[in-house]
């Protein structure tokens, strides 16, 4: 079994608190909670991508393909998402961006399960989402 | 690794998106949130096997098990159950629920480790439960 | 694969249900939902650390390190951890005791994945987490 490592896309915002965006150790990759936070800019805090949960979802996606890829996987690897909505009444239109936005990805593999459930989040985020994968 | 497969029980509704029901890759078997849904019946949406936390746990602990079976494995298997429920008074009789069920199969392993945090569902549902197995 | 084994820590109550503390399977071991319970203490009920964020956080830390520690293995091998808060305005002050924590634990791996979200406890829990790691 290889070492524990980060994982730190360079987009990414250092995290606000002693934990990694990602962690890769032998074949299990973990993706912390990733949220729609765009791209980091030195000096700046983070922004969102904007206020709609279309924004959110597909930055959040991105994001997480992100620790992905900089740990050496990508989504064919993913065993499951689990995605955080702060209203039930966002279910339908995830999916349909969920969907549509993997329709584009290229999937080889199964797709992830999945768990999705309503729970409270900062201000102004509407979607979080975080993976597991198993590398080959 | 052996590659990522899709598990889908003979009685689960197609996923209302692009997720599977589990996926299982080498000795690695995730199964994705389940919720108190009856089979499916062909032509007709998903019905919930009833309105109380009995009937609802019952059928969701038995779907998640059909994705276990269906992927190979079974609850001994299993290391963590993830238990989603929509309100603290529920805690009690759930777990009654839980044990007698358990105390029903056979287990030969250690019971699993388990989390169960209160959320918001749609619409009906009570209760919602997803599984990480290791096989051997 | 060796055989999956539950992890009990000298100090824990009993589980209020059919679960394991922590169990482990081959390199792998999952610590359940931990909260800010003091050792028990036989023939009473689990007593809370204390009403604040910070006697409840630092308790819940210390009693997923003692499953980690039974199961054995430590805070190195973490790859993630899923916190669970009942208020977002606690997300800073909870960052603030975990990174004072973590300073303390002589980590030499890289710090685990986090999700934090916001949920429903049990009333007068203010934080539960769990943990996924992989040992080497």
């Amino acid at each position: 079994m290889s070492e524990k490592t980060a994982i730190t896309p360079a987009g990414h915002a250092t995290p606000p608190a002693a934990f990694s965006h990602g962690v890769r150790k032998g074949n299990i990759l973990q993706v912390a909670g990733q949220v729609g936070f765009l791209p980091a800019v030195a000096g700046r805090p983070p922004a969102v991508a904007g206020p709609t949960l279309r924004e959110q979802t597909l930055q959040t996606l991105e994001n997480v393909r992100a620790v992905l890829e900089a740990g050496g996987a990508g989504w064919d690897d993913v065993m499951m998402l689990r995605v955080y909505l702060t209203d039930t009444g966002h279910f339908a239109e995830m999916n349909e961006i969920y969907d549509a936005y993997f329709a584009g990805q290229g999937l080889k593999a199964a797709p992830a399960a999945r768990t999705t459930v309503y729970v409270g989040l900062p201000a102004g985020l509407l979607i979080e989402i975080d993976a597991l994968a198993v590398l080959d």
